[in-house]
């Protein structure tokens, strides 16, 4: 038995990973926040400035994320001490997320793509394939099944 | 010389396709409401059960989402007359975003995975190659390239 709650208990709707995922990151400055940490700027006023996030909300979002372990806070200076934001494994685990967005973005949000990206000599397209068989999958040949919730002690 | 104002000129922070995507879809209501309808939940009342979203909320969103070309709205009765929701084929080219927001949730959002996606007879677990060449890639094999913006009529 868990001590913490279970997420998907307390949210509306569908008990679903993406409701859930979108719980911690389901904010465009919290996502934005970690496209900037990925790109290597880690500090506040780099991630304010790539954001273009209010001060406020930014603080608030950056708070939120390392609480949910998607971001680190790491102290680099000691006078005065300064801190600055990195990547946890879990934030890594968000850049096909951010790059899944991206490929979106530029097919339908924008009229030119501002960035290439570049895979060795050619361009990157990001393409999902099943990890599994390695096979290129399209949406019709995925399917659901549900999974049975593990007994509790109140069950 | 485009008629409609470029999008990338009117957000804050970086040009950048994640940003002009997240100004679509960037609200959790939003990418939910386009699980749902993938699911075969086209009608309001079946997004709004789905979803657990406030119901002024998703109206809103619906109809944000209908403008922007994401969702199609389409009569399926005459008296009263109804309506439901259908993907559009940018609507369906949201569903590696939503596959990859699924993947972290159940990584990192959830304590078991309420659901399995299955393709064929094996568990699928969406990952990223290179549409290009088709090798797979890791976040350090990608580079960015700005592109230069193509000459206006002021430029």
């Amino acid at each position: 038995m868990s001590a913490r709650p279970n997420i998907l208990d307390e949210l509306p709707g569908r008990a679903c990973s993406i409701a859930a995922a979108l719980e911690v990151v389901g904010d465009r400055w919290s996502l934005l926040a970690v496209r900037e940490v990925s790109f290597g700027n880690h500090r506040f006023s780099e991630i304010l400035a790539g954001t273009g996030a209010p001060r406020d909300r930014l603080a608030a979002r950056l708070k939120a994320l390392v609480a949910a372990g998607v971001l680190e806070r790491r102290q680099y200076q000691e006078a005065p001490v300064r801190f600055d934001y990195h990547l946890s494994k879990a934030g890594r685990d968000l850049l096909p997320v951010l790059r899944a967005l991206m490929s979106w973005g530029d097919r339908w949000a924008v009229d030119e793509p501002p960035v290439t990206l570049v895979h060795a000599d050619h361009e990157f397209r990001p393409a999902t394939v099943c990890g599994t068989c390695g096979e290129p999958v399209h949406a019709d040949d995925v399917h659901r099944r549900a999974n049975e919730p593990t007994a509790t002690a109140a069950g």
